[in-house]
């Protein structure tokens, strides 16, 4: 049985006999290696709030990024392979970029994530842009354009979902069950931090500090805390 | 048995021994898991309707889009994996708006679905458009030319059929047999809809609402239905 | 035994040992699962007559097409796998009309037929044109040229003959030695059409209707019966 | 042993250990099988004898051409797959148009065949000329040129030998030897003819006819005899 | 279950079941295999040190480099395959050039940095630039750019981190604990050169000379020490 | 142990453990199955002959060519596959006229052998002139330039050296111990003569004729033996 | 075991999981089989020696080319394949002529020595001007610039080291302890010429004459020794 799925997946991207494509599937397990990250959309704007897993006490908790910022309205955090999701946010800052110079208005959240999909999907295809295998990340995409404040999730399939509250990563299946548990549509953007935080520190197995965490905000511009904006929020937990 | 199989595929585009392309046979594997999608032709217009899997309430029902606008005068419903069929749905749009640009008329229904098969059928050609394997996804085409109301089926091996009402995805063998049963040429608009969903109610394992089935028609143009519109005809049944 | 043949078509246009191209072999068994279609040439003009496979009362007969016209003198009858079909009638239809473009007159039948055969004899090549394999698909190119009227026979090895009568499909055994028994140069066109159909009947499993069999003629010019017409040869019968 | 076969010849063109190319020997394989065709060179000119199968009494004998005219002083016998056979006699076609449109004389025999093994030798070198495998066919090449009459014989390997009289095809065995019985350089063009098609009538299982021989010669052009020629000569048997 | 990896990682970039992509991990080994490189960050500048192995007594101790300069303000040191690094360093020369001649102003150290990896990551896709395999080498980049000095640290995947100190290569991960006792941001530059060397001299099997290791430091600008000025720390030792 | 081999040379052009290149072995295999052919450089020119393999008496034994001139100053000598042969020498005549036009001087005999060995080296590589497999052949290059006679010979790695005398092919191995006893530098162009016949009639099966050996000198132009010539030669033994 | 090595160099230029590149360690044991060659660097200037294997009397020892002149001032001595040596000379001609035609002025030995190097590192990528495989030779590179005299090794890796004396090829391990026990830096020219052969009759297993052994020097210019040269050398040890 096994062997048989070896068998197949030598192709990039091919389905198996039961109609499923195993490197998509074997990238999302990539995912389920990442470290946590948690997004809540709140009617004053969403919020954005990852772990980082730093190794070493040597290392510089600020290069390791785990939310980045896409345009002035856009944000998004992610899980996975860290050098991917740099290819990805590379790709989605150019076509905002160009969006904004062409039309002179910044791009909506959604045609942001469907460009990023569009990418993602086309692994294998042997384009100069693709990648030969898909890309191992999944985002949390933040936005605020004329429709509001808006939260994506998308996965390596290159399939992406608009959602009120989402968590990816290793924890993200005991973060689900928290955010159905603690989510409505009216919390306060303040109630979305402290909801976001304590769940994370809940899958965390060190102490929650502002090393070790980052949040975001797109309200309705991005912004990332500062250390001492972190330790405000931590301190409210 | 299953050995030979195996050795076959991986040239995604080849003949088995029986003359089989199992690529093709493993992609509309993928659709059979896919959520169920129903289209009925009446004489005043096309009705499409799908069930829409909400996995978590935290997800946004409307970004989940199962029915999609080609154009003003066609629409689709779609099986399958999503961004595969939303692939399909761009290069249907920029073919049908080329053409107004180039004709100053709206493409017909027909060739707006033999320019869809054309690139579904030429998967694994190394091509700048093609995919690397077959699209994993069977579409509904629903549209209104100067033939009238007319409804298309296409499957992965690029092949399309023209009906009166069909029925796709995991829940497709059923619903096929009530459709022969409840519908004749001569039904109209109001109960193709009334058809359309008491057939889904039968293979969807969830109650019926508005957040988890979509209804659209084109009787001359593209409508998607709002909720209240879709609470309507569920009051109906 | 059987495992030497998986080895070799691999590699889709490879010699095995004893001198065979197991793709041409393999795509011709997908000819012989596909439906029967006849052609007669008499000296009024050629009959093609095919079988359709009607699997849903909810289908349109109309929208399945097994006679095809390339050009205004010729028409052609298929068997196998109908996307391939249309691929290669298209590319017929292209090369017709750019002869009557380049030289003002119609391109004769043996041209149009070798310029089909020599696409499809060119798969596996990497061309822009051809296919990664075989062209799964048997063509009856019925034609009326300064010669007058022929009928030729295509294989997916991309040879060709030109034929009396021929059968193609999955009853063409049967019906073959029934146009050897019925057939002589002499027939009308009218008997040619109620040989073909009677023999049609013997091969089909179902009752034959207007909606499960189309026949044309190219008498010198390329028709499609209409219901009726069919009916009144049926009523022959 | 026979493993260790398979394991080579799947690279087209490469060599086994004991410095065989085996893709080649299984082309020449393939035209074992074919019909036999043979060629005899007298002083006056050339004569080359072909065998038709004609499978079914309903195929027309005149489209089974197994020998080809190239250019008004050159034509050509064939065995194998014939599609094959198309494509290096168009090739040779070309090549010969071209020679007489530069350097305002015809190409010599011997160039002829030489551009026509050249294209032969390079099988799976992925040029746009080339096929991915050997050409699965021989060809008896017959011409007239400044050096009198000649005629070659080509293989699969794009190896040629000049020849004064030789038999390619399932039969060429026994009918080699039967023309080193028969042969001298001082036989008349009308004892070729004869002498070709005694021989063909040994290793044909039907009798022979003027519907399954063909007889052409070039003394000194292309002549290809009609149905009652060919009769004459059965006649002198 | 090691046959099972040996089956992925022929694609050198596909993700394995767990999700891993085997060919990068394989790097990560050679890298393993390298001297160690030592780099520590201080408010002065950045302090890189590198063992070298030194195989003959016939070899010109400096021909083996394993400190290069990328820029005046940019160093770098390495572990691995050598020539990876060259062809690395030599990129991010041109790169930094560039930047110099189009912006007229250096580059900084994370632009550097990250340009590098994005060549690193592309390995396996075709490209021009890139290469089949991942590079087999990790670096620790050195600079002082307009936010003072910084250190980076590179692998194979393309990722990049920033840090205080860190160590790679066979010596790696007791040089890596040592570094955590011994290192804390107040250090001098001179404190930091006696660490690096001293740490050094615990993982080599070697004495420590001027001529089996390397010291350079970016103070503001990039300088590699002279074989008396690298006795002088020895003797500080 | 076979196994081992079979599995390395798939890549036509890969060192095995060993540090061997087994396709370059397999040709050189496949020359041992050629005829034979015999170099001698004498003061006053270069003498070769080759055995000919009259497989039929039908068979124009001057078409068999197993020695070629490449230009006036230069001839060659085979064994091995034909139409190989035929490509290098015609690449070797482009060469030398391309010298003439260019410099207006004939090319040395050394140049042109390397010209031939950097295409014979370059196999597998892909190139527009190159083969995908190692050609199947070794020369005898006999030439007369500014530096005098010189006899040089190739084999399928591309490699190549001067000599005074050598045999290749199927009795090379009994030729290369004869003329190591018979070869001496002062010997006269017909006594080279006589040895390389003498030599050639030891490894031949049959009587030596005018019919069966070609016998060609460069001093200092090409020429080649007519059958009175071999006569005398074959007359003085 | 040694399965699983196989398995992965059939990709020539991928990672084994313990980071090894196997194509190049098999190429190195290519250069294993070759013959030995040594360099010594003085203060004069640079020796190179080599042997000569003559398989035959009838071989041109001149012809045996193992050490070869790269510009007026750089020559280099090989082992391994040849063919191989031979395309690494000739692009170093080509780029030292270039650099000469661009700046005026002699390109460094170093420079020279990264340009080959460069070469060789891009096996396996499909490139125009680079192999399929590793080049299967080593190099020493002997050369003089405005540095002084210089000695560079280079390996199938594609990386270079400079030395004071090195030996490659089959007798390398013997040679290069001889070497470490009778060098110094302080040794003449003419003592460096007796070292040089003294060693090269160790590891050679037949007696030493002008005739097997090549010797040159660059002092400050390449010259190649004439045979009589040579033997004055013999004459001294």
């Amino acid at each position: 049985m096994f062997l048989t799925r070896t068998e197949y997946d030598r192709g990039v991207n091919t389905f198996s006999p039961e109609g499923r494509l195993f490197q998509v599937e074997y990238a999302i397990e990539a995912i389920k290696l990442g470290s946590t990250a948690i997004g809540l959309k709140t009617k004053e704007g969403v919020v954005l709030a990852v772990e980082k897993r730093i190794t070493s006490p040597l290392l510089e908790p600020s290069s390791v990024e785990k939310i980045m910022e896409i345009d002035d309205h856009i944000g998004c955090a992610m899980s996975g392979l860290i050098a991917d999701a740099r290819t990805l946010v590379e790709h989605a800052r150019v076509e905002t970029q160009n969006h904004r110079f062409s039309y002179g208005e910044p791009m909506t959240v959604e045609s942001t994530t469907q460009a990023l999909c569009d990418l993602a999907l086309r692994f294998g295809e042997g384009d100069e842009e693709s990648m030969s295998r898909p890309f191992g990340v999944s985002l949390l995409i933040a936005g605020h354009d004329e429709n509001g404040p808006s939260l994506y999730y998308t996965d390596p399939s290159g399939t992406f979902w608009q959602c009120n509250a989402k968590a990816i990563g290793s924890g993200s299946e005991g973060a689900d069950s928290s955010l159905q548990e603690q989510y409505n549509k009216d919390i306060t953007l303040q109630e979305a931090e402290t909801i976001a935080l304590s769940i994370l520190r809940q899958v965390m197995e060190e102490k929650v500090t502002p090393n070790n965490v980052d949040i975001a905000k797109v309200a309705p511009t991005y912004h990332l805390y500062t250390p001492s904006e972190v330790e405000a929020v931590i301190n409210r937990l």
